[in-house]
């Protein structure tokens, strides 16, 4: 779970990155209280700065945005869903 | 190990989680004690919020759905056990 | 390097976890002093409480139990050496 | 995110690697304040030291070296762009 | 980054694992000052006691073994390089 915080700005960079929107996210925990880790993620569904996130590493990242054209991606964060909110 | 707390509502997401159950599961060492780490897992196995499970990370968890669709699956994380009890 | 300090008994699981020991293990150094994290993590190699083992991770911890049928493992640890000791 | 802060050198190594530039990479927030963790990460885009950059792990990093020769690959970590700046 | 520190001996092992030369590796930073974290890695280079080596974790440490038996490989750590030193 994290929560939007911003987004990077990258010119040079692997082709597979171009076109893609790279949030800052800021790991939270299920009462939205802030953890100290920051990740660079690829949005897939229009998250917007502030809200609450959902984020997968790894294979899965690469899985959200094509899956014929995973052997080719290098990223490895991606959000693949907006958090309405936390059930307790 | 962990101990599920709660879950999380979210209607914008990729296609791969629609109807999934996310769970919001508090990591906990082998006397139930929690740590401070909370994750996002999808459960396959009925668990309920209280209850002690087993959570595999990356690849295994999307073994866990389904073979035959995990190249379109993104989630990294899956509740595939409940804990009947710790034996030490 | 871990130590295996009890296991878990789990009724409700996947079926790829059916007969597995599920021991629990304690990460140490090499010094043999606990750290402290635990993690559950599948024996192949017949360890015991007590025992200081090696812990494999992800993809390399399926290979363990049978290359055949890894496309349906989900466990993501497995012990796979009892360590007799360490040389410094 | 990271910073580069230097590179490695090193003469014997896996074949896959020579040629490739390691850089030591420190992890960042997005306030550019360093954090404890480095790491080495092989050089895509040509980045150098005191820039802030875009790092990824594990096949991803494989993938942004060439997709032809990843099974042979080793390194487990690449930049892959060069952060320009943070929006907050 | 890290800095072989001993060796562990284990008889009772997976098949995969026969021969390899099993290393105990302390992370470091880019000052060569330890960090808390020590593994277990199998050493591809010849690295010996006291050097500072570089690591890759998961599919990559498979890699360095041998491309046509990855399937059968259980390490999920490797020493792919020895480092002569660190330019900053």
């Amino acid at each position: 779970m994290g929560k939007v915080v911003g987004s990077v700005v990258s010119t040079q960079k692997d082709t597979s990155l171009v076109g893609r929107k790279l949030m800052i996210v800021r790991q939270v925990d299920s009462n939205g209280e802030p953890m100290s880790r920051e990740e660079v993620a690829a949005d897939t569904v229009g998250a917007g700065i502030g809200e609450y996130v959902l984020i997968v590493r790894g294979a899965g990242a690469r899985h959200s945005f094509n899956e014929n054209t995973s052997q080719q991606e290098v990223m490895d964060a991606a959000i693949v869903g907006i958090i309405d909110r936390f059930d307790k």
